[in-house]
């Protein structure tokens, strides 16, 4: 899905919501664990009520990769059931010398087919460069992440004066462009929107930190959006385990709805 | 396996070689393409070629994943066949916000039984330290790879004067010990290793970047190696690619000796 196609689908739907499909095997509703594929039939359940309220799904790899082979039969299919309308997130966090990153970019942008990859960007420009070469793909490199961890490295001052996070993203926008990189920004850090949006006024910004991990969506739209909407914000536990029981996929979409109607205020 | 296992097969083999099983699909020798498991043939074949010249080895999970679900089939039959008296890395450089590196944890040590996994340290403590939580293994911390882009953020002066790489190091030792936790140090960066000894005297260090990336065995050595020898290093392509037809594990074994007599001399 490129630029264009997505912006149209948030138009369309009022919402630039991503759905986390963080499917851990001990959360998933009794009643399912009878199926051939309890992980495959929750996703489906979570894709089915939120669909029209999304415009994206980020399946987040640990969650698919603690199951075994077994479980990247359950995120193909996943994936293969999200289909064309909606833009897919591997959210894998990989990075490696060259010629590895290269084998990365294939294996989910052409073996599992997804739109995009989260990157790290520790390992500097032949870790990244390589997943800008297939064309509609779109590499998501963290920036300023969600968790306390952040703090760590991610604002030392690199050089005298720029945060890492900022180094990293001047950084990258030399290898990309607004059509094929986006930046994973936290909400926990609201503050740091207007500063990032000075950096890269035009690129999208992939959101995590919403919800269970207590960020704020009307400060960060306060800065973040921008005229092409600018942003993709996501949830994941909070929308896929809103419930537990029977009901589950109905409280996942109650959730999901409830954040709709927001960003249908905040374009509006 | 421990630190004190780890040395005495060092002292025992003389040899502190670690094998890269990065294995190619397409550069797996024509005559093994009929075997069900031509990636397990592939390995399987270079094990027996390398098992008493090195005390390691280290597959890449790019190599892996890029085939689908069979690619981690394949894996799990290689960890089983290599066994406990060789160290095991999954090169896999790893790291989420607390919650999913756990599940990555988990992954690795116990769905493969792994004795060690390589994390990514961008996202901070909350992002590494979930992998300490489990007896008897290992991180093996990026620090300052062998890449061109290690230039790009390891070097730069965070605070006005310590290399992130270095911040990154002295940060770690406060979350593990040298008996679980390594770091990642490139051959490319030889003149680095005595800068290295001093933040990190004691620690072992994974040292990619001999052979095809051109690092200089000797010089490294030179400032690498302590009292308990201090080092892994690790030859992927240089080894298992060595030949290309039907005595490829002969060749791979030849290209192990190669190092191995080095280290043998540069121990005693």
């Amino acid at each position: 899905m490129n630029r264009q196609e997505l912006i149209a689908q948030i138009r369309l739907k009022k919402s630039f919501l991503c759905v986390g499909l963080d499917t851990e095997w001990a959360k998933i509703p009794a009643h399912l664990m009878d199926a051939e594929d309890p992980v495959f039939e929750f996703n489906k359940a979570i894709i089915d009520a939120t669909r029209d309220l999304c415009v994206a799904y980020k399946p987040n790899l640990a969650f698919y990769e603690a199951r075994g082979p077994q479980g990247w039969v359950s995120l193909q299919k996943t994936v293969d059931y999200i289909g064309n309308e909606h833009f897919t997130i591997a959210d894998a966090k990989r990075g490696d010398i060259g010629n590895t990153s290269r084998l990365y970019a294939q294996t989910f942008f052409e073996t599992y087919s997804f739109d995009s990859v989260t990157v790290a960007p520790y390992m500097g420009s032949d870790s990244v460069q390589p997943f800008f070469d297939f064309p509609n793909k779109w590499v998501i490199l963290l920036a300023l992440t969600s968790n306390a961890g952040s703090t760590d490295f991610q604002f030392g001052l690199q050089d005298q004066s720029t945060p890492l996070f900022e180094k990293v993203m001047r950084q990258a926008m030399t290898w990309g462009t607004p059509e094929n990189l986006m930046f994973v920004v936290g909400a926990t850090h609201p503050e740091k929107f207007a500063d990032i949006r000075k950096i890269a006024p035009d690129h999208f910004l992939l959101v995590p930190g919403v919800g269970a991990q207590g960020g704020d969506l009307e400060a960060l739209c306060h800065y973040g959006l921008n005229e092409d909407i600018g942003l993709l914000v996501n949830a994941s536990r909070g929308i896929i385990y809103a419930g537990s029981g029977l009901d589950f996929a109905t409280k996942a979409r109650e959730a999901a709805a409830e954040l709709q109607a927001q960003m249908a205020i905040l374009l509006s």
